[in-house]
């Protein structure tokens, strides 16, 4: 399997994952003339889709960046971006739940916790292809620098970390982990993967 | 993440997005026999569904047009670029509603406005990526006249005051909000981006 | 819009219509135990899965073969292109109505009227885009020989006859159009587009 | 149709397909405060989501192995490989009977034997594309050494015996339908197709 198929591939789950997100949102009319309050009242929802809409769509950005960085790819590393994958079509679920539970007090920390440890699953599934890249540097192109992206790996760790830390935020306040996950992607729109070329203008 | 990365990934999510619109040609069938009736009824629903499908459809004609123009893009243009895949995508729901509830006298309204500002939010969208990149230079191809291209940016506001329009319609014709929408995919699809190009028959 | 870009649009949504075809088969379980029983009476949805999966399967080969005789498009042939696949994307909705309702005696017929409308709608829209190719030569490609073309249109119009038939044929045996029509996907799988090529060897 | 295109629109199918299986992950929450109890009790249907998921994943990378040896297509290809699409698609709705009825003691064994057939299925599919090519030699690369294919057959086969067995297995022990099946994909995600090549490090 080519690397350009396993990138056309990613690239068409993420295009049906995110796509699909539209479908979490889903309104209860009460009565005739209740579409105002039922729309009004789905706010958790419409920030869930914002939120996941984001974070998937950062993690495309990244995905693609990681792959630039890639001159060929092998049977494990494909193995783990399905894995990733696996992870990532799971995100319309647990936002699906978050979306419908985080107005319910009594299910808004499960929700929460729930989303939490997909994103946080996430973050360790890219950072699982990405180290692999790295310990067989015949997988890399050769304008990386590889010691520069090793010592550049723990900064880019933050969003594992961010994740990490939603577990805890999210007993005492799950609409805080919508935030920072909202917060997170708007992080990793403008922070990429380390500055690891040697001619950074080459590639992007 | 390149051009034709982000080129790709967009269309597959208008292409997503666009066929998921059946999903909202639902019919109630009271009882068996009750099919025919149930069909006719859904009218609205196949209305809202060729309105949505022509105003996606032609938007991704414009998209296409306009990354035509660009030479390159950057990470804030990208990040716009989610934000307005974000708003095309909520158009499946918003054409839900339409579809459900224009025969509602209650909720037509209600209805027919959502979907106007969602038009509107497309069309803002739209018109945040191709300012932003009229006044980044750089990411254009040399060949675009960007003082015509600027000059002729009213002009190809019609889209977004035509949507602007439909709120206030929305309140007394719900139905003149789905032929207005429709009306607009019609014009868009032969109206393209200004002809700014100083040889037009180079590109497109 | 590149012809390109108009191929690989049409090829997603092509691929988002055949695997939606899926959702169409929901069995109903009256109880534990039942599973085997609502399986097995499931039949009709799987019978018009497979005509479906095959009609739009093969429509998507005659879409690539009728695309391999355009050197270029225009504006109106993407608009009709457009209408086209409104129409195929309308399909897995009579796929679904015809496989739900074939086995309730009062609606067997509407429900195979509807799916032969679709049919026959999806051949008229494939004849309108060729037909525009064919009356503005200079979007075709040079190998084309167009007398030929326009001389083998009859022959090529036996799918739109067929469908129209299955309209009456619906009135009294619904699940003869199912057969009809995954006979006539089976057949268009073999007949292609008019040899109409000059050197037909060099462009299947 | 190219080959090209072929391949786009299977991977758009597969990319699709592996999505959709995130919509049979469905809980039934029984009041507020459930959710944890429900999230727990679908255990199944992650279950029967990892099995699919790495299954047409994994059948994904077979598919791309095998047109990489093909240097061209034929009609007759092209159907057959509609119709392993088509098996491919139906995927979701076995995993979705699967997940849903491993706990229900009566249906248990009904449904692993639905997931056990779709998975002969697929084996059977992919095998008759294979043997099809095999059989008519201008349709494959020439670097293939086509009489080690051939001998290489039987090993390659194991697949199709490993789910035909999952049907009694199915009998006794549904839930090492999944374990089966799950094992295969990892299996296959190491065992490519034969090593067929008189210059293996040319191509993949």
């Amino acid at each position: 399997m080519s690397k350009g198929r396993v990138e056309a591939f990613s690239d068409g789950v993420f295009a049906v994952a995110i796509t699909l997100l539209i479908f979490n949102i889903q309104i209860e009319k009460s009565a005739p003339g209740g579409l105002l309050h039922a729309l009004l009242n789905a706010w958790p929802k419409y920030a869930a889709y914002v939120a996941s809409f984001l974070t998937i769509g950062v993690m495309l950005m990244n995905h693609h960046g990681m792959f630039l960085r890639l001159a060929r790819i092998d049977r494990p590393l494909i193995l783990l971006n399905l894995l990733l994958l696996m992870v990532i079509v799971f995100i319309p679920f647990s936002t699906a739940q978050l979306g419908s539970n985080i107005l319910v007090a009594e299910d808004a920390k499960t929700a929460a916790t729930l989303y939490a440890i997909n994103a946080l699953l996430m973050a360790l599934g890219f950072g699982a292809v990405w180290s692999y890249a790295l310990m067989h540097p015949h997988l890399l192109v050769p304008e990386i620098d590889r010691q520069a992206a090793l010592r550049a790996l723990p900064r880019f760790s933050i969003g594992t970390l961010a994740y990490l830390a939603c577990i805890p935020l999210a007993q005492f306040s799950p609409i805080g982990v919508i935030i920072v996950c909202a917060l997170m992607a708007v992080y990793y729109s403008f922070e990429t993967l380390p500055d690891i070329m040697r001619h950074p203008a080459g590639v992007r």
